[in-house]
């Protein structure tokens, strides 16, 4: 296989995983400690693009590991209707790899302007977000090269999950999280041939859906937006409850979908609905660690074993960061120079 | 034409959006005051479906006119995984046409048990949803035949903009609404011509994106699943920034688009984008009152003229269902029996 950054960045996931749990500990520990001062009880999070995806991560783990609501800002009504609603009580946080989309910052300065603590979670230390807010993760990933989003992502997963842990003082979920960088790297070294394979089952689909709930609700968004953005697939992001609400009148024989089902509290249901699609016709690639959803696959790919759900959307992406990149290819692409696409995106 | 319920559903919608003006005030002004009497600054909304759809408009609405902060929550926080966030100091609202989803029940109850006040916007009075919460909005749009949800989606945005200038108490927003039955009934009668013509030009695309922001970025959603439920037409919604974060690699020459663009404060932003997507090659429908923006489609659609954005999106969804009823036809479906659905899905 010829170089590729970003296969190249694809594959420093475990290495920068582990860096982050330890390099930074200790400002997430502050981060906690000023949170749990302030008895906050709600939290607002402004972010586009992959970023968006990890804040899609954030409501489910704020919301199950510490009753924290979780709010997608949604950024216009704070630059072109300059109405931003009011945040008192809450957490305000802007992610993003650059730092530097005008719109996410503002939404942080207006939560400094209304008294609220604010954190951004940044791969640029010296950025415009992390200069606006009270406090920072950063990422420490390294440049990103590609404009495609891989390592930035799931370190922004991996610092969030950093923070509700510290915030909920849990020491289980710290060994979980801990274990992850092991379980990204088994995820990287998936059998090629089965996400070759499942690449080849996508090749001449003019477009399909991304299926998970929950926690990999997010994973769901961010598969789909790899394949849009390095192989033009127009698969599209669904939970397994709202596709049942209208778009699975679209399943036919033939069509392409993708399915990603962990062990825990949902896997039953997504595992239905995968009997469902497939008895329509569907011809699903499917992500798993549970041998009869993975039996279910017109194209399996296993993930790693024994990972708690809660942390999966750490790992169960890395299969599917390959899958575009092998996906980009087989249609005749770079995947290092997608088109029409810039490294940052600034909208206001 | 020969006869279809869906069509006669489209069809009344500026008597039903009249009627529930008058009929659902004295219920709506008793919501309010309640609201104002416990100094809410949240709201946090279940629904599924056109439903989520109309909780879309809900985030830009309170947040423009209310300062309110609205989540749109996740269902299997409450159901699967059985962690409901704190809700505290919140409204908590289900929307949904039959009131009989049981996630969404799920929510509106835990919103009890933790004493939140509570309100269910439905179109059956008796339904399980209406039972559970503390205050009804019904919607009073008669029995909804169709299975592709119409009339009660913009009966479900008039109730929910209805509440807003309540609590808002704002005489202008009043009248501004109080004109909408006269906009939707001239979305209604929008040249005929022009919506077969946007419809045939949509015919044959496999797949495509809808494009709006602000207010109308619930618009974008809604005409995205109608597309789907009737026309089985891959249409995904994006908010015209959102799309600018990797998505618009998609678009190549004759790549297929809707674009909603109505006068106000993201007007010009959309036509920007508008602009890049014609230069990329791109052929779009375009549904707006802006004579530059509709110069610059493939296939225009004119809005009613006159409408405050705030509003619009009541009458901006009209000539899109039109649209997805005549490629529902086109495409050789019935329109009044999309496969694969039912009126009540009820998930978990």
């Amino acid at each position: 296989m010829s170089e590729s950054v970003l296969l190249s960045e694809i594959a420093e996931q475990p290495a920068i995983i582990e860096g982050l749990l330890k390099a930074a500990a200790p400002a997430v520990e502050r981060i906690a400690a000023d949170i749990r001062g302030r008895r906050l009880h709600h939290v607002v999070i402004a972010a586009r693009g992959s970023s968006d995806n990890a804040a899609r991560y954030a409501q489910y783990l704020f919301g199950s590991h510490n009753r924290l609501s979780v709010t997608l800002a949604a950024p216009s009504l704070f630059t072109r209707y300059r109405t931003p609603p009011a945040m008192a009580g809450a957490l305000v946080v802007g992610i993003s790899q650059s730092g530097e989309s005008p719109d996410l910052i503002s939404v942080v300065e207006e939560g400094k302007r209304q008294g609220c603590l604010t954190l951004a979670v940044t791969n640029v230390a010296g950025s415009p977000l992390a200069a606006m807010a009270d406090h920072t993760i950063v990422l420490g990933a390294g440049q990103e090269r590609s404009i495609a989003a891989t390592k930035t992502y799931t370190a922004q997963l991996t610092a969030l999950a950093m923070l509700s842990t510290a915030l909920a003082e849990n020491a289980r979920w710290s060994r979980e999280l801990a274990a992850m960088p092991e379980h990204v790297a088994a995820a990287l070294y998936v059998e090629r041939e089965s996400v070759v394979a499942a690449a080849a089952a996508l090749k001449d689909a003019g477009h399909g859906v991304v299926l998970g709930r929950g926690f990999n609700f997010s994973t769901a968004f961010e598969a789909a937006l790899k394949a849009k953005e390095l192989a033009y697939v127009a698969v599209e992001p669904y939970s397994s409850a709202d596709f049942q609400h209208g778009p699975i009148a679209l399943v036919e024989p033939g069509f392409a979908a993708m399915v990603f089902n962990v062990t825990g509290a949902v896997s039953s249901e997504v595992e239905g609905l995968l009997r469902e699609i497939r008895e329509r016709g569907a011809r699903p690639v499917v992500f798993s660690n549970e041998p009869s959803s993975l039996e279910l696959a017109a194209a399996p790919v296993a993930l790693p074993a024994g990972m708690p759900e809660w942390v999966s959307p750490i790992a169960a992406i890395v299969p599917a960061q390959l899958l575009a990149f092998h996906l980009s290819r087989m249609r005749g692409y770079d995947p290092d120079r997608p088109r029409g696409l810039k490294k940052v995106t600034k909208t206001t």
